[in-house]
C-alpha cells in the first residue's frame, strides 16, 4: 500500500524543491560513508542463503547522527544486473526531494557498476531505518538502522530521564524467508493458477539474527547449550567462520558465538540505570509484538516525534514505524528473555528471542548467563482489541505538542481493496493500481515532462463510489493501472480518510500499515467500518494527536 | 574466457557497422516475436526454482527462420529490478553491430520496464541459439534455440541425405544448478576466504529437462515406471499441472508425463528414414558428450557451417558449439536411449537421459516404449585424447570449402590464467582481467567516444611475456583489470593464437572454449604446451580447416 502514497509525497516534494534547498549548507557537520551494495552468502537464520547486503554484510552498517548533520552516503552498485536505490525512511528530506531513494519516484534505480551519492540533512532527532526501494530488495536484507540524536543543545524532552550512556543498540525488526526474494516476486505475481503464494516467513529476525528452528520445543536445548559451550572455542573470527561452515552444512543449531551471523542479540545493561531502546520494523509482512521478561517499557517516540510517555507490558510494530522506550533495570541482576512474536495473523513463525542481561557491561564476554524460565508469551494473535488499543493511546506528548491546522483545504479519501488484473492479485486504491512510470516523477517536475512522462490527463479519483460495500468482496474485483498522480498545493492542508476494505475471500480485512514519504502527519483518528463523517468526525483529536510517518488502518477499519 | 574476445569483436564490428547495412532491405520474409521476460516458478528438473523464463516458459521460444529472413524480437523487461540483453549465438549481425545483444559491449543493459527491439538478418543456414548476455542471467534460464534453414534454392550440400520431414527437434543442452545465480555469483566473487565454489552442476538438461536423482540405480525403476504410468493420467494441461504440483512437494520423482516440466525429451522417428538431428550447448561449465544407443552420427555442420562428412560413435560438445548430424533410423523398431554425459571434469552429475522412439511419428501417443538394456555410457571423463582426436577430424567440407588467405596482416598472442585480483579469483588474458565500460564499446564509437568512454591510452598487450611458463601456476599470480580493446583494419586478416595455461593450483590446466561475435573464424590447427612457431606453424592447416565461431583449447594446448 505504501506505493500509492508515495504518489501524494512527489507531487508535493517536487513543489517544495526550488523552496527548501538552503538548510544544507547551514549543518553542523559531515557523516560521510561509502558502501558497496553486492551480493552476499549470509546464513541470518543460521542457513545461508544469498542477501544484498552492504560492504559485505547484513545487515547494512548502522547510520548514527546528529540533528542538523549533513549525512552521505556513497552507493556503489556492485550488483551485476540489477539496479538498486536506498530510502531513508522517516527522513523527509525538506529541499533535497532527490534523496528520497525511490525508484521511478524520486529517481531511476542506479544501475550495475553505477554510484550514486545520497546527500541530505539529518533533520531531526529520532529512530529511523534505511532500506531499498525497488522491487523486493529491502526482503533480500538491503536495510540497516539510521539513528538522529538529539543535539545538547536541544536535547530530546525525555533525554533527562535516561541515563547517560543508556542508549541500546537499536532493534531493528524484519521478517525473513528462505525462499528468494525472485522465487517470491514470481509466485506473487502468477497469474491465474500460477499465483503462488509465499507462505508465513521462516524466521524473525532482531537486527538480522534468527535461529530457524532452534529456540521451541526439543531444540531450544541445543539453542542454550550451543550458547554457551561455543562462546569459548570462538575467540577469533577465522576460527568461529569455520565452525559455522561445517555447521551450516549440517543444518543443524548455531553456532551461537557473539560474533556468529545468527547469534542472538544480547543488550547488556546495568542494574538500577534506566535505558533508552529504539525498535524499528522493517517486515514485508508481519505485525510484531516485542515484550521483556520482568519489564515494562515507557513509549516516548513514534517515528521521530515525541509522545507523551505511557507505560505498557508490550509493544506493537507495524512494518514502518519505529518507536523509544525507556527501560529500567531494575531487576534482580540476571538475564531475561525478550519475546519478539507475530500478531495480526495466524502465526507459522516461532517468536524470535533475544537477551537483556544484567552483566558486566561487556557484551563478548563469556559465559553468557542464560535467562531463567520460559520467554514470555507475545498477545493472542487475533486480539486486535488489544492492538487498537495500544495504537489509540499513542497521542503527541504534552509539552512539546504541535496541534494540527484547524481545517483543511482539501479531504481525499483512499479506499484500499484487493483486486484483480487480467488474473493477477493487484492492490488497488480506489480502484487504481499503482504502474510506475518510466521518467521518475520528481525529474518528469523538474525537467518541465509533467505533461508528457506519466498520464496527466487528471488526477487520481479523490473518493471512491458511495455504495461500495467495505464489509463484503468487491461487486466488481477488476482494477485499472495508471501512474497518475494527486497535485497538492505547496503548503496546504489536507485532510486523508484511509479505508480499509474486505479482501477477495469473504470476511476477511487485513491489517495494513500506510508510510508517507517526505513528511510527517497527524493520526487524527480511528474507526471501525465505512467512514461516515457524521459519525466519525466528531471523534477525531485535534487537541493532542501523534504525528507519525505510519499509521496502521484496522481491518474494515 | 569469452568476455575478453568479445573486445575483438566490437573493435571490428563497430567498423563495419557504415559499409554493412544493406542487406536488411532485401530480406525475403519477416519473422516477428513478441517476448516478456520474466521470473517464473519452473522445474526444469522436478525441483521447482525461480528462472528467467520467455512468455511464461522455459527455455525460450524456438526461433525458425530461413536464410535471409529478418528475425524482429521485441523484448519487453518485465522484471522487477533486473536489466536484460539477448545475444544471437552465431549471427554475425552483418550490418546491424548493434542487435548482438551484449551488455556493455553492443548496447546498455534494457532496464526493468523498458522495450528493446531486435532485428537482424538471418545471414546463412545453421544451428545456432540465443541466450542472456549480462551477468550470470543464460545461466538462470534465458536462452532457447535459433535454427536457420536453407532455402530451397540454395539447398545445404547434405541436404539430399536426409530425408523430407526429417528435421528432428533441436537437441539444446545445458547444465543446471539448484542453487540460484546470485548466490553463484556471491560465492564466485567472495573474497579470499568467502570464495565459495558453486560445485558440479546438479543436473544436465535436455531442452531445459533433466530428471534430478531419478535416472540412476534404485530410482531408474520411478523413472521408467511413472514414465508409462502418468501418461494416460496426464491427458489434459490442468490435470498435469496439478499432478506436478502435487509432486513437486513431495521431492519425488516425475511425473513425466509428456507435457510436464520434467518430462524425458523423445525424438520420434519412423525406421528407414534418415534425419537431421542439430545439436548445441549452452552449458556454463560442462564439457558433454551425446551417445545414442545401437546407433552412430554422420557429422555435416559445425557453428553453421559445412563440415567434410565424418561418421562417429559418439560425439563431443563444448559450451557455445552447434553442429548437425546425420542419424539413420537402421535398427529395428523400438526405443533407443540417448545418454549426454559430463567430460572433461570429474563428474559428479549423472548423464542425462533421452528416448529415440521409433513410433508411429506421434509424439504425444501414449504408451511410450521403453528402451531394453542400459543407457549407452560415454566416453571416460579424462580421455582427453580421444576429444582430441574427435575436435582435430573436423575439416571443412570439400566441396564448399573457402580456404583463408595465405598470409595474416598481424598476429595476437593471447594466454589464458587464472589469477588473483584483491582477493578475487580472475581470468585473465595477457595479465589483464576484463572490466566493462559504463559507456558500451559500440555505443563509444558510433557517438565519437572512443577516446574518453574507456582506456583509449593503448592496445591491449597482444603478446605475454617470452619467459612465461605455461606449464605451471603463474610465477606472479597478480592480475591487472582494463575495458582496453585491440583495433582491427577492417578486412584485416588476423592470426590469434590462444594459449591455455596452468591454473593457480599445481598440474591443473582445464578445457577452455572460445567463442567469437560478429564473425566465424578458421581453426587452423591446435597443439600441446607452449605455442611454438617453428614447431607448430608447420603443422597448420591451411587447406581445408573449418569455419568456426566457437573453438575449444585443450588443457596446457
Amino acid at each position: 500500500m505504501a506505493a500509492a502514497v508515495q504518489l501524494l509525497v512527489v507531487a508535493a516534494a517536487a513543489a517544495m524543491a526550488a523552496a527548501c534547498c538552503a538548510g544544507m549548507a547551514a549543518a553542523a557537520a559531515a557523516v560521510e560513508v561509502t558502501w558497496d551494495v553486492e551480493y552476499i552468502l549470509w546464513a541470518p537464520d543460521c542457513q545461508q542463503r544469498v542477501m544484498i547486503g552492504i560492504n559485505g554484510r547484513f545487515p547494512g552498517p548502522n547510520i548514527t547522527a546528529r540533528a542538523g548533520d549533513v549525512i552521505s552516503v556513497t552507493m556503489n552498485n556492485k550488483m551485476h544486473t540489477e539496479g538498486v536505490v536506498i530510502h531513508w525512511h522517516g527522513i523527509r528530506q525538506f529541499g533535497t526531494p532527490w534523496a528520497d531513494g525511490t525508484a521511478s519516484i524520486s529517481q531511476c534505480a542506479v544501475n550495475p557498476g553505477e554510484t550514486f551519492i545520497y546527500k541530505f540533512v539529518a533533520d531531526k532527532p529520532g529512530t529511523y531505518f534505511y532500506h531499498g526501494h525497488f522491487g523486493m530488495q529491502r526482503a533480500a536484507g538491503l536495510y540497516g538502522s539510521l539513528i538522529v540524536l538529539d543535539s545538547p543543545e536541544q536535547p530530546e524532552p525525555f533525554r533527562h530521564q535516561y541515563d547517560d550512556g543508556g542508549e541500546l543498540p537499536m532493534m531493528l525488526l524484519s521478517d525473513w524467508w528462505h525462499q528468494n526474494v525472485y522465487a517470491q516476486a514470481a509466485g506473487l505475481d502468477g497469474k491465474d493458477r500460477h499465483f503462488e503464494w509465499i507462505g508465513e516467513p521462516q524466521t524473525i529476525l532482531i537486527n538480522g539474527r534468527g535461529q530457524f528452528e532452534c529456540t521451541q520445543g526439543p531444540t531450544r536445548k541445543s539453542f542454550e547449550k550451543l550458547l554457551n559451550e561455543n562462546v569459548e572455542t570462538c575467540v577469533d573470527d577465522q576460527k568461529m567462520c569455520s565452525d559455522q561452515e561445517k555447521c551450516l552444512r549440517r543444518s543443524e543449531c548455531g553456532p551461537y558465538c557473539p560474533r556468529s551471523q545468527c547469534a542472538p542479540v544480547v543488550f547488556n545493561v546495568e542494574q538500577g540505570k534506566t535505558y533508552r531502546l529504539r525498535i524499528a520494523s522493517t517486515t514485508s509482512l508481519s505485525l510484531l509484538n516485542v515484550k521483556i521478561q520482568g519489564h515494562k517499557m515507557t513509549v516516548v517516540e513514534a517515528d521521530g516525534n515525541h509522545v507523551e510517555p505511557f507505560v505498557v507490558d508490550d509493544i506493537d510494530i507495524y512494518s514502518g514505524e519505529s518507536y523509544s522506550v525507556l527501560l529500567k533495570a531494575d531487576q534482580k541482576p540476571a538475564s531475561y528473555w525478550i519475546s519478539v512474536g507475530v500478531r495480526g495473523r495466524h502465526p507459522k513463525t516461532v517468536p524470535a528471542l533475544a537477551i537483556l542481561s544484567y552483566g558486566n557491561g561487556n557484551a563478548a564476554a563469556p559465559p553468557l548467563q542464560l535467562p531463567a524460565g520460559e520467554p514470555p508469551v507475545t498477545p493472542a494473535w487475533n486480539d486486535t482489541q488489544r492492538s487498537k488499543a495500544f495504537t489509540y493511546s499513542i497521542r503527541a506528548r504534552k509539552d512539546t505538542n504541535q496541534p494540527p491546522p484547524a481545517a483543511a483545504d482539501r479531504q481525499i479519501f483512499l479506499l484500499n481493496t484487493q483486486n484483480l488484473m487480467d488474473g493477477r492479485y493487484r492492490w488497488s486504491i480506489n480502484n487504481v493500481s499503482l504502474t510506475l512510470p518510466a521518467t521518475p516523477y520528481l525529474g518528469a517536475f523538474h525537467h518541465g515532462l509533467q505533461d508528457s512522462a506519466f498520464d496527466a490527463s487528471g488526477e487520481l479519483p479523490a473518493a471512491f463510489p458511495g455504495d461500495y460495500d467495505v464489509m463484503r468482496p468487491p461487486a466488481n474485483n477488476a482494477t485499472t493501472a495508471s501512474d497518475r498522480v494527486f497535485r497538492l498545493r505547496h503548503g496546504g492542508v489536507v485532510d486523508v480518510v484511509l479505508q480499509n476494505a474486505n479482501m477477495l475471500r469473504e470476511e476477511v480485512s487485513e491489517t495494513h500499515p500506510w508510510h508517507l514519504h517526505g513528511h510527517d502527519f497527524w493520526v487524527l483518528g480511528y474507526g471501525d467500518g465505512r467512514y461516515d463523517p457524521a459519525a466519525h468526525a466528531a471523534g477525531l483529536n485535534a487537541a493532542d494527536p501523534p504525528l507519525r510517518n505510519t499509521a496502521v488502518v484496522f481491518p474494515h477499519g
